[in-house]
């Protein structure tokens, strides 16, 4: 009895279209090295016994892959306030691995005993209450797929772009599965007034980092999570307990979460006064900007990478939008002057990274590789120069523009602007 | 100048619908201990700095999570031929950690230098090639999520159950994101012929394990794959490079993948012969039952664990089919008596773990949970002594019944046919 594959033609249709508009029946890699298979020989790891089963109750990467690591620009005088960041050159698809989401310390990574931390909520509620986790853990939840992006990412290209590459000038950017508790269920559980139209959210971390959040974010899709990417949140990531605000700037998302006040004025906390504001060129200050605008970055090839010769190459990268959906991405070889629109690959979710790929033959002359990114809402990612004219340059959050990678004839990648 | 959040009247709707139904403005957890705010100290980890920045570049899990671990039972001649399961209970949505995903080996775990890797494509194609992995790296690509299943899992369950936990139970079960190249894309590069119908793939491991597929899968959705939840490939998955059927049994992802020969019949290897047949009741052997059944589970709370005490609790678990999407699923706290429809996380990907929720007020008396599912084939889920009449008892592989967890009065809850 043999089972058939289920005909499934559409998805058929799809993959044979994909590679007729490569050049159908024709080598995509005609030029490059080909060998014959008469020449493999058998390596020595298929000549004998691997290691066994639980080698790693725990696994790791690859000891090839060692330099796949998050890196910091360090400079700050204090290692607990400071960032390191995720190798989007290395990655592929969505999903960022627990392992290498970006860091962004205001008093270094409290190593937190789950079974003593405790949330409260208190303030404007009828039924103040502290939660243990074994409490919270008994509400109803639910799994979401969501970028995270830190308000400076990218924010060493307002004034003086000098990153070496993606993960220097992008870095600051990952994306996980995200499980926890929504928002709105513990605000009913403890019976939040009327009047409540802020939330004090408060970490317990030796700064004690602290932001405003507009109620309307926790009815609207606000968790507070315990998981990341199928496991508890790892401790540089708010072990046991930290809040979610899918597209808002990532410091909203208090990490090590353990208070939950609720007010009717936003708190005014340091992190929202003195930080994560943007000046503006008229000294003019645009404050509580929550939302992470449009954005694209091509991440292979990118700066710092070398391609291998002339022929065929993938250019792909990701683009997200704090507003909603990808609607479509651009991408451009010339600098701007034409563009041709990339593939997405499903799904496309709201709030999260999505990958984007086109095939690209490479002449062997000098490019600008650019991506462009239209959101659901219609808005588009501006140019640099275009984003500069309306923010001017005192800012250091909230940089979105196109980004250009410049290829030059021995295959070398840089940023058109350092 | 203040961002509005956008307003998403249904997202919002689907909160508060979900709070509603769960008793509206009422307490969830009334029965829980409430402890009033003003008792809450400040801990010791609030006092004081944190670890820094690139405490860890590679970061790993809490040291309180050490019990959540990939785990064996053991009992093979050999540790390099044997498997090692997901601790499914311990975990959320639908992303398996790559440290955590299980493990089956037949010659144990090649450790392979990624650049003297090679993968050979020859048979009936008219350009034979062998591809290093940069090479690999330049063709077109996509990322999927979707699950992978040892056909052997669950296995226990058809004469012996006898598994204390879900881990061992259906641990053999994982799903991640994966990348690579569609392998269409590398058949049309080979130029592969039209009398080619099925395709040998071996892996460089020991035990040069190998399956013959139907070359109709290659030109649906397979994929030869080099990255797995954002990175490449972990050891112990097939780094650097490995088939991906999706919805087809695990042993037939070729994992190290190292050789694809194209022919004309089934190859017969000794993995689909003497092993990964289905013995029935009347003597006759399934042969080439390559897609896995529509299956479900309750991973939480299930056997080995302990409900804390009457009151709401979620049940939740992970629903799959390899022919497509899941249409439902429904979960019963009686033994099968009633049924009541369970919520599912989006996004709801074809060949993808599914995760599904329903709250449940337990009144302290003896309980049965089960769920059962249905996909976009309309297939059901069958009850265990449906699958037996169809199958006998003499086969290890492909188990798929309706799964039961008794809850004891104290709580405590343990697998109903062990």
């Amino acid at each position: 009895m043999k089972d058939t594959p289920p005909a499934e033609p559409s998805a058929r249709r799809r993959f044979l279209r994909g590679a007729a508009a490569l050049g159908g029946g024709a080598s995509l890699l005609s030029g490059a090295r080909a060998q014959s298979p008469e020449v493999l020989s058998v390596p020595p790891w298929s000549r004998q016994p691997g290691e066994p089963v639980l080698w790693q109750p725990y696994g790791l990467p690859s000891v090839h892959e060692k330099s796949v690591q998050r890196r910091s620009r360090g400079g700050t005088p204090f290692g607990g306030a400071a960032s390191s960041m995720t190798p989007l050159q290395d990655l592929f698809g969505i999903i960022t691995p627990s392992g290498l989401v970006f860091e962004r310390h205001h008093a270094g990574i409290p190593q937190i005993d789950p079974d003593q931390h405790r949330l409260v909520i208190h303030g404007l509620a009828a039924r103040p209450r502290i939660f243990s986790m074994d409490e919270l853990l008994r509400f109803p939840s639910v799994s979401r797929i969501h970028f995270l992006e830190c308000s400076g990412n990218t924010g060493s290209e307002w004034s003086a772009p000098s990153a070496a590459s993606v993960q220097f000038s992008h870095g600051l950017l990952s994306c996980c599965e995200w499980t926890g508790v929504p928002l709105s269920v513990l605000l009913d559980e403890v019976g939040a007034a009327d009047q409540a139209r802020w939330i004090l959210a408060e970490g317990a971390d030796g700064a004690a980092m602290s932001r405003s959040i507009p109620i309307e974010k926790a009815w609207e899709d606000a968790l507070v999570v315990y998981a990341q990417n199928g496991e508890r949140l790892r401790p540089e990531n708010g072990y046991p307990l930290r809040l979610f605000l899918p597209g808002f700037e990532g410091n909203m998302n208090i990490k090590w979460l353990r208070r939950l006040k609720l007010g009717a004025a936003p708190f005014m906390t340091r992190e929202e006064t003195s930080k994560y504001t943007d000046s503006l060129a008229d000294g003019q200050a645009r404050q509580f900007t929550f939302l992470m605008d449009a954005k694209s970055v091509i991440t292979r090839p990118s700066a710092g990478q070398r391609l291998a010769g002339p022929g065929f190459h993938e250019i792909t990268g990701l683009a997200w939008s704090g507003r909603g959906r990808v609607r479509s991405v651009e991408v451009s070889v010339d600098g701007g002057l034409q563009w041709q629109l990339a593939q997405l690959d499903a799904p496309v979710l709201p709030r999260a990274l999505t990958r984007f790929r086109l095939g690209w033959r490479w002449q062997g002359q000098p490019a600008v590789l650019q991506s462009r990114v239209t959101d659901d809402t219609g808005y588009v990612q501006p140019t640099r120069a275009q984003l500069i004219e309306v923010r001017g340059l005192n800012s250091v959050y909230h940089y979105n523009a196109i980004q250009s990678w410049a290829v030059a004839p021995d295959g070398s990648l840089s940023n058109v602007h350092a």
